[in-house]
Formats: structure tokens, C-alpha cells, sequence
């Protein structure tokens, strides 16, 4: 019941947050050139809306699993839940920017797209403050055993430490930092651990095919 | 429980989309000419309003229906139904475009209906993703019998098999694309078809009067 | 189960909705004349705000109240809510367009009154068509016996008629239709009905106090 | 049952209001500007930002606390909430004038914090309404005893006093005046009253760690 309420509430703001996305795609409409070449410009703002729409899709499919198997709310978890929440509402904020800077030369690109890294970084980390209250005794419906734990942790961790390098990355080539963001989505959607999984969520809702 | 937050979290994002329609009827207000003038423009958009209105209706109906039966839900189906939001989405920027570009003469007209059926076209394509995730074994309360799946898969195929001709009737007349889209609603809005809706809902949710 | 479904998608566009009528309070902001002098001039779009978001409150506390009592919820029912929703989306467009108009002499003011208005007869009109669906026979827990049916219909055609005399009241001065808007919220706010509240809604939503 | 859609609703209401936040900090774009020049500027938005996300994230984690005990859930209820709601709506709104006019100097700084102030008397005074009717007998799971109600109440107080001394602050420094309202969200998310927690929530939301 007390867990119901946190999920329609991250829900909402998750629900809220990947329909904003797509707000972003508008394009300056009539009077500002032929449609064609308005929508030609829109692929890089596109590919920037169907990675970040993964991203919060990828934190829903995650914070859904993680959060089915908590046996008891706490009052500090609602505050580690909003700081995660925080980050995950500024996707379409950071997205906004990377996708208007991304074609032009110079600075605004590389620092849109470290923002854009930021962004991502906060909210990967968030996640590990939610795994490690989850971690502590009496906790989960099926504690993680102690010995499976660095597997967990790793899991959660690599979000994260690529993101450092999705920032690094943005200095170099904001297109590379860009891929590399949509490559640990697609490390979160087709990831498959297990034993992990099993330790993690309820069986109801590991089992995949 | 897990069924139920993948309803609540995707009748947050219908519940957005279809509010964010609305906010395409906004007038430019005073200053712009008379209000009657502005008003009398606004007909075409609100008619494309009507129209997509009912479209994320017939989804929502649509979806409502199919994932009541669900017996398990996979992470597999989890990102499955992300795409199928993943469209939605854009039905009000698609909306959006059409309605700015309807009046106008010239290619743009005709790109953005075929813009708008393309957004169509993916959303209902997306549903037959979840259809054929949901005709697999031992994923429904009522399964499907094999000889009913023909017209199960009918019924569902009918939709992006229409939006074809919509894509295609934008480049002969933007307005025939936008009333083929809204013959697709009221399709949905008034079929009947008892044996197939008694194979994919429940009893409860499939009698109609 | 699918009545829940019902009440969540209506809840998420009613929440998003009367989030949105808030927006219309923003101001123009610096460079645009002393901060004071611009607030002064949004006490009408502040009133048309109030009584707005009542009006929307409304709604959702009726549509509480009449769905909580259902036993069944057929495809019919989905449909008719839809068109409900289809006018509550429009409330906050129809506000912003009163609220800019409100203080302009002319013929706008008394157009975008009239607009406001129609909006609110839609979405009262469409609760009619919810009630007349609920009316009949094997559809609510404690289902109004034939003797009390006028009191509960009373009830929700005040609702349409008075929308009327807000129509026609736009016409010879704005403020007055918003004016009478308001007086209907305060009806539906303090109304006390026992014998029809006890007939529609079940017990434990209906006491007071 | 009839509690949980009073939850929904308000939870979805909250939720908008928190990711429309995040919309405040989009910056102009290309074309003002080096983009490091136009961060730079965003941090006074940022900090208002931070604070108001956490004061809406305080108003959803005590209303969840409160609600979670109630064994009734009636009309009036259901309109006090909604005044609760109508404030928290308008903090998203506040808090974008209060970005805009914090680094400029005149009196439309001190205005625009003293309008931030407001907000925040409303929505937490709102609270009271929904504390004293909890209060009343028969509304509660764990009635708070008559000598722990002083204790209960002061809690609530508490924060409507403070948002005075804000609005005082207000006209001293608009800077003071934002520091206090962050004062207010810290007080509430380490808040720690054992005895009183225990009297207005259930043990299990309560419990803490």
C-alpha cells in the first residue's frame, strides 16, 4: 500500500517527464523555410529524443523492478526516491539543450553534451543511494545473499562509470558522448543476469522471453 | 501488482499526450485580428484535435483491454509497450504540425499529413508487437485458441494496413489523409467483434451496451 | 480492477489539466514594465484560475462519487468518459483565452466568455451521458430506485442548464459569465442532496462533515 | 479504495507540478550568447529550483504520511485537499518569477520573493485544514490523544510561521527570504518526532532508517 503510493507517484513524474521529450521535437513551422528541410534538420534532436526517452525508460523498467521487492517504505527512502527523481526531470531539460547545440561548432556543443552527461550521471548515481538502503537487513522480500552482492553492485555501478566517460567523451566528439549514452541504454534494455535478477526482483516479474 | 504499475505508468503518458492536444488550439490572441477571425481559423485544427483525441483514446480502450488479460509481464514486454509510447508521444507534436500546415498550400501540407500518418503508423504497429508477445504460450487468462488467432491478428493489423493509405493519401489531399485516420478511431470506437473480444478481454471488461 | 483503470487515466488527465491552468498565471516578466503593475493586471486571469481549477475540482469529486458505485465497466462507458475528458482538457485553453480577453472591450471579451461557457456545457452535458449510462438496470451497487431518479437527474442537468445562462450571460457582460461559472462550483461544492447522494454513491464516500 | 483515488489524483497533481519545475531552467539557446555565460546565469534558477522541487517532494512526503491514516475519506475532504492543490500548483509558477527577478535589483526582486512567500503560506496552511479535520473523531486508524495533539499541531505550524517570517524577509533580501524556504524543506526532511509520527501515521510508513 505504502509502496503503491511511491510507484504511481515516480510513475507520474517519469509519465510526466517522457512525454516533455517529445516536446522538443517541434520545429519553427511555417514561414521558416520548407517543411523538408525543417524536418531534415530534426534527425539529430530525433536520435537525441529516442535515446534520452530510452534513458527514463530503461530508470522506470529498473526503479520497477528494484521497488517491487521492497518489503518495507521508509521515510529516508521517499527523500533518496525524490533525489532520483531530481535528475530523471531534467532529462528533458538537458536533452533540450544537447539537441540545439549539437550541430553548431564550437564550446556550447562539447559543454551541452558534458551537461547532458551530468544529467545522466546524476541519475545513475541516485539509483545506487536507493540499492544500497535496499541492501540493509530486512529490507527485500529476498535479501540479496552477501556473496552475490558485488554482482548487484557492479550492475548498478556501471551506470555510472560509464557516464564519467559519456562526460569525458563530450570534450572530445558531443556525437561520441551522445552514443555512448544510447549504448548503456541498450546495456540496461537486452542486459541479462540471472542470478542477479533473481536476487534483485520477485520471479513474476524476472522472467523473461 | 506488476500488471499494475505497467497500466498506471502508461495511463500517465496517455493521460499527458492527450491533455498536450489541447494545448495546439491556442490562439495568438489579442493583438492578432478579430477573435472571431482567429476562432474561425482554428477549425481545421480542431478537427485535427477530434481526431487524435480518439486516436490515444482508442490506444488507451484498446491497451486497457488487451493488458487486463495478461497473466505475467516480462521485462521483454515492458520495453515492447515503451515503443508503443514511445509513439503516442508524438501524436500531439505530429498533431501539432498537421494543424499548422493543413491550410497552407504547397509540399508542406502534404509532408505533414504524411508525418502525422507515419506517427500513426508506428503506434499501431507497436500494438502488434505486444499482440504477438501476448499470443506466445501461457501469457493470457483466456488464451487465444489457434483458429481464432487469424482474426485476433486481423483485427490488429487492420490498423497500420490503414495507416498506409493515410501516409499515402497525404500526398494526394492532406485533408482525405487526416479523414482516413479519423475513419481508423471510429472503426475502433464501434467494432464489434464478439468472438475475438471474448478471446483476448475478460468477460468483465468485453460486454458492451 | 477495471474500474481502477478507469478512475486512474481520468485522475491523470484531471491532475495534468489543473496543473496547466496555472500557466496561464505566468506574467511577462523583466523589461516588461514594474513587477507590481503586472501583477495588478493579473487579478482577472487569477479569479478565472480559481474558479477554473473548482471547476475541474468539481468534476473530479462527481466523477468520483458516480464511478466509485459501478459494478461493471463496459467499452460503452470508456467512450463516454472519453468525451467528458475531451471538454475537461479544453477547460484550460478556454481559461487562457477568457483570461486575455477579460479586460478588452469589444466584441472578443463577450466571444471568449461565450467560449468558456461552451466549454463547461460540454463537459456538464457529457456527465449527463455518464449518469444516463449509469441509470440503467445492473450497473451500480445500490442502484437509484425509478421514485428518486428525477432528484438525481435534477442534479446533473442544473449543471448543462446553468451553463446556458452562461452562454447567453457572455454576451451582455463577461465578468457576469464568469461570475455565474463560479456560482455553479459553489453549488456543486456545498450541494447536500442526502437522499440522492445515498442513492448514487456508496456510503462511505458520501458522509460529510 | 476511496482513499486510494484520493491519493492518485493528488499524487499525479504533485507530480506534474514537480517535473514543470524542471521547465523553468531552460536557457535562451543559440544565438544569446556563449552557453557557458548563459549556465553561469542559471545558478541563482538552479538553487530555486532545488528548493522548490524539495518543498513540493515535502508536501507529497508528509500529505502521504497524514492520508495513509485516515479511515474515512469524505466530501469535504476531498475540498480541502483541493486547496491544498491549488497552491501546490502555483509554486511552479512562483518559483519562475522568483528566478527571473532574484539577480535583478529594485523592487521587483523583493515582490516576486514575497509572491514565492505566499505560496508557501498557502500551501502549508492548507495543510492545517487537513490536519484539524483529521483530528475530528472517528478519522483516524491511530487517533493522536488529546495532550499529544499540542505536539501534532505544532509541527503543522510550524511551517505556515515560517513562510511568514519569509514573506517578511522578502523585503529585506529576496536571497534570505529563499534560504528560508530551504530552511523549512531541511527542517521537514529530517524532522524526527517520534511520538508524534506514531500518532498521526501508521508504524509501517513511519519507521524509519
Amino acid at each position: 500500500m505504502s509502496r503503491g503510493r511511491l510507484e504511481i507517484f515516480s510513475d507520474a513524474v517519469f509519465a510526466v517527464a517522457i512525454t516533455l521529450l517529445a516536446l522538443n521535437l517541434a520545429i519553427p513551422g511555417p514561414g521558416h523555410g520548407p517543411l523538408a528541410g525543417q524536418l531534415a534538420h530534426q534527425w539529430q534532436p530525433f536520435v537525441a529524443y529516442l535515446i534520452s526517452f530510452f534513458t527514463i525508460g530503461v530508470v522506470w523498467v529498473n526503479h520497477h523492478a528494484l521497488v517491487s521487492g521492497f518489503t518495507v517504505v521508509t521515510r529516508s527512502l521517499l527523500f533518496l526516491n525524490l533525489v532520483l527523481l531530481l535528475f530523471v526531470v531534467l532529462i528533458p531539460v538537458a536533452t533540450k539543450l544537447l539537441a540545439e547545440y549539437l550541430t553548431l561548432s564550437g564550446f556550447g556543443a562539447h559543454l551541452a553534451a558534458a551537461v547532458y552527461g551530468m544529467v545522466g550521471e546524476g541519475s545513475s548515481a541516485s539509483f545506487i543511494l536507493i540499492l544500497e538502503w535496499a541492501l540493509r537487513e530486512g529490507r527485500m522480500q529476498s535479501p540479496v545473499p552477501p556473496d552475490r552482492r558485488r554482482v548487484a553492485r557492479l550492475r548498478f555501478y556501471l551506470g555510472p562509470m560509464t557516464y564519467l566517460l559519456v562526460i569525458g567523451a563530450a570534450f572530445i566528439n558531443p556525437l561520441l558522448a551522445l552514443g555512448l549514452s544510447g549504448a548503456i541504454d541498450v546495456y540496461y534494455i537486452f542486459e541479462q543476469t540471472p542470478t542477479m535478477v533473481r536476487g534483485i526482483a520477485r520471479p513474476d516479474n524476472a522472467d523473461d522471453g
